[in-house]
């Protein structure tokens, strides 16, 4: 696999890794610390919308290797993220219409891995994950793609609901996976389509759910509540194949 | 949850729970251990064919939290498996064709537990699991199955290949999934089924494929071989239930 996971501790370090390019995936600062050098990191991750953590000297120094991280550390990426639209140039190349899955802050590194997984499989173009709080490709994900983030690429953007703007422009429809919806083999889920799966325990949230324009639900004959997330993604992303199949 | 896993330690302790009708998920046995109360005990686990390892002094140090195990741990499992008797009672109450999820050795008790979770939702009766090399109902699949082990039956088999014999002459008919099989959505997948999910690296074995009236296999559109089994397990369940509704 191409994708390897590291740390960054230092100052020096971690302004050379943002200065010569490297993909950071979170940045962490010692809570507190705001001198010259510190400060010329914060612009920096201020400028590639890097999420920062302000965090205490006890949580650095357990996450720290060399026992050096001088108050900053950053776990950085070889994996390198694509853009939104490097994924619909994949579309374009294939001549097909675009598959995007969206995911609104999938948590847990195994389902986003596990989701990574199926979106190839499914024939989707790429997948969008947000830069805050959701999981990352980290090592996890990569392992638990098994191997789909060397061909799927992943593009991570601030806002959700901007993307989703942004690519109704693109023709596309966008469709959620969310209970009282309508049951999925009722709507028409052919043509290019941003499959949208929520979070864990939340479901979609509110303000991303508005922008879609179906809520598509598995019907659920059981006791309990809502399948794992990855699961329900891999249950709607193949009616989405069904349909492009047999249409 | 009405779940709890609990180790017992002793041979006092092991054979009173044996005798009490507890069910006992595994048994550790210190390697080279004959004498006469362990040989009770094997005699019990024989009667209920529970799977006995022999391992090492230091292996059973690790297990033990009392330090007093004298030679002995049992891991009993509060939650009580079904028969495949009551599985399919459990399809009669319910006046419908069974559909039954057969697991020919998923190892992964986060796969398991999140497969019940499935089998609960898409309307299974129930859910048969071999007793050998295969993850049981552990605390981490408790947890996993999001509370579907308190409602969807799991029962236990010696052998997959007779049990799926037993139920064919219930009438059922048995759909494994593979790669190399028709593609799911050209198979009529309706009346009283069994699915087949094989094991995470191995698939199906040839033992139980064998026995299966029909391979179904998953469209594969992208770069890597398969899907994660729970996906799997989750896009074939709803494929069946798809064509139940619409039919």
């Amino acid at each position: 696999m191409r994708y390897e996971e590291f740390t960054i501790e230092g100052r020096n370090a971690v302004l050379e890794a943002f200065r010569g390019g490297k993909t950071i995936d979170k940045l962490f600062i010692l809570d507190g610390c705001h001198d010259g050098p510190v400060n010329s990191i914060l612009r920096e991750a201020k400028k590639r919308d890097t999420v920062v953590s302000y965090v205490s000297k006890e949580r650095l120094d357990n996450m720290s290797k060399t026992g050096k991280h001088q108050g900053v550390i950053a776990f950085a990426a070889a994996y390198e993220y694509a853009s939104v639209e490097q994924i619909l140039d994949a579309a374009r190349e294939k001549n097909e219409p675009p598959f995007i899955f969206i995911l609104d802050n999938i948590e847990d590194p195994h389902n986003l891995g596990a989701i990574i997984r199926t979106a190839n499989l499914a024939g989707a173009h790429g997948v969008i994950i947000p830069k805050r709080r959701a999981a990352g490709l980290t090592a996890t994900v990569a392992r638990t793609s098994a191997g789909a983030l060397n061909y799927t690429p992943v593009a991570k953007v601030t806002n959700i609901s901007s993307a989703i703007e942004e690519l109704k422009r693109e023709g596309l429809w966008f469709v959620c996976a969310d209970m009282g919806g309508e049951v999925m083999y009722n709507l028409d889920l052919k043509g290019p389509i941003g499959l949208v799966i929520g979070n864990e325990g939340e479901g979609v949230s509110r303000l991303v759910r508005e922008k879609c324009d179906f809520t598509a639900s598995i019907p659920m004959k059981g006791n309990i509540d809502s399948l794992n997330a990855s699961v329900a993604a891999g249950v709607l992303a193949y009616e989405i194949v069904r349909q492009r199949m047999t249409g």
